[in-house]
């Protein structure tokens, strides 16, 4: 996860965004990874009313800002990626993958301001929007032989471009706690009760093989047991044989 | 990238969505990243019309399947993996992180056909339906103090997870050979049996949170267990179910 300062840095400029439900998706995943500047850039003002009304994200709504030209909208970004599909870049820019840009932009994000530019959905970054950038990069898109290239929406390629920015698993403040796992004594004792169940209903006779000591340990410690689930099946086993030996 | 055999692996379960505009935008986020099997669970058939016209995907919501359980939709899958906010997981479930989750999917998607099961956008997957996970994952949000957890709509959840499996710039074909892992119908086999044994020791009635329906399902699930191990205790559960009502 990035910091708070970090992710203070990132700006996300929208290049001719008109439609509400588009914006209001990209302020979500915003606020769903933790950005908060939103920059517009229109010839006109959008109705960014319906917009606002967007869940979580009436906040970055409320404060972002509207440019009539890319240049207004970048001026004190220190690196401006744009965002765009294979086929339609120029060759005068080096295309990175998303995955290989997030490295890059996350390592600048120390001390710079970095924005990342979206086209509209139809016609993508306008190659003036594109003559802005640094870099560009895309979101690697599966080919499909025939059709016109595969794009997402403007709500699901921020959403993706701002994950890949989090993602990094380094620095994870809010790990998920993992429930610990049963030490060998416990899976011993599961062992035992498992043979002796096993003795039991006549298994040991009918699959002797499966039933081979060595094997059920085996398979014991396939399972995985974590420490309670270890208790819990000691319980039903010792139960299972105290009803079989009735 | 992932080959197109390791695409069609895996299938995205839609439990609950309702929503014609949030199916397409799943339909294409997949079509985007080269997958092409889309299983919807609900209890009457969704209109599936509206979305049929999601640009770009028409091909996979033609060829979306309806189901009515779970139970039926992740019957021939071998690992079925939910997505869940942070808040709302159950204790019985370890967490992981997408990050974390993606590399063990791409590894199991060599031989195993893999469940991605998304929850609708109100109320997420149930506890029923997280009973059928073998893994639970989330997106990681970044905490907003004294807010209620961000979430993303369903289209961009399921593009920023599809995102992660295909992102490795070296997704690796060539993985070790696994024992091939059981398939939901059999854990669930499983699952019913070991519930018959619970009952007819009194299990039950001596431990009625263990013996929970839901709980062994999840409990089963932990246990991970492959495709022979799967056979041998199903065979252990009969005899012994045999044993217990001579």
């Amino acid at each position: 996860m990035l910091t708070d300062e970090q992710c203070a840095r990132i700006s996300v400029v929208l290049v001719r965004a008109r439609n509400p439900n588009n914006i209001g998706a990209v302020a979500r995943a915003m606020h769903g990874f933790g950005f908060t500047d939103l920059r517009l850039v229109n010839d006109y003002s959008v109705g960014l009313e319906k917009a606002r009304s967007a869940i979580d994200a009436s906040s970055i709504l409320a404060t972002a800002k509207e440019f009539s030209t890319v240049a207004d909208a970048i001026a004190d970004c220190h690196l401006v990626v744009g965002t765009t599909a294979v086929g339609k870049r120029k060759q005068e820019h080096t295309l990175y993958t998303l995955a290989e840009c997030g490295a890059s932009v996350r390592s600048r994000l120390e001390t710079d301001r970095v924005a990342l530019l979206f086209g509209s959905e139809k016609t993508g970054l306008s190659n003036d929007a594109m003559s802005h950038c640094n870099w560009l990069m895309t979101i690697p898109m599966h080919p499909t032989p025939g059709l016109r290239h595969a794009s997402m929406n403007l709500g699901q390629a921020a959403a993706v471009c701002l994950y890949e920015l989090v993602r990094h698993p380094d620095a994870n403040p809010q790990q998920a706690k993992q429930e610990p796992m049963a030490d060998a004594e416990s899976l011993e004792r599961v062992t035992s009760l498992l043979e002796q169940m096993m003795a039991a209903i006549g298994y040991d006779r009918h699959r002797p093989a499966t039933a081979d000591p060595a094997e059920v340990r085996r398979m014991v410690r396939r399972l995985d047991l974590n420490q309670s689930d270890a208790r819990r099946w000691i319980g039903i086993l010792r139960r299972l044989l105290w009803k079989l030996n009735e």
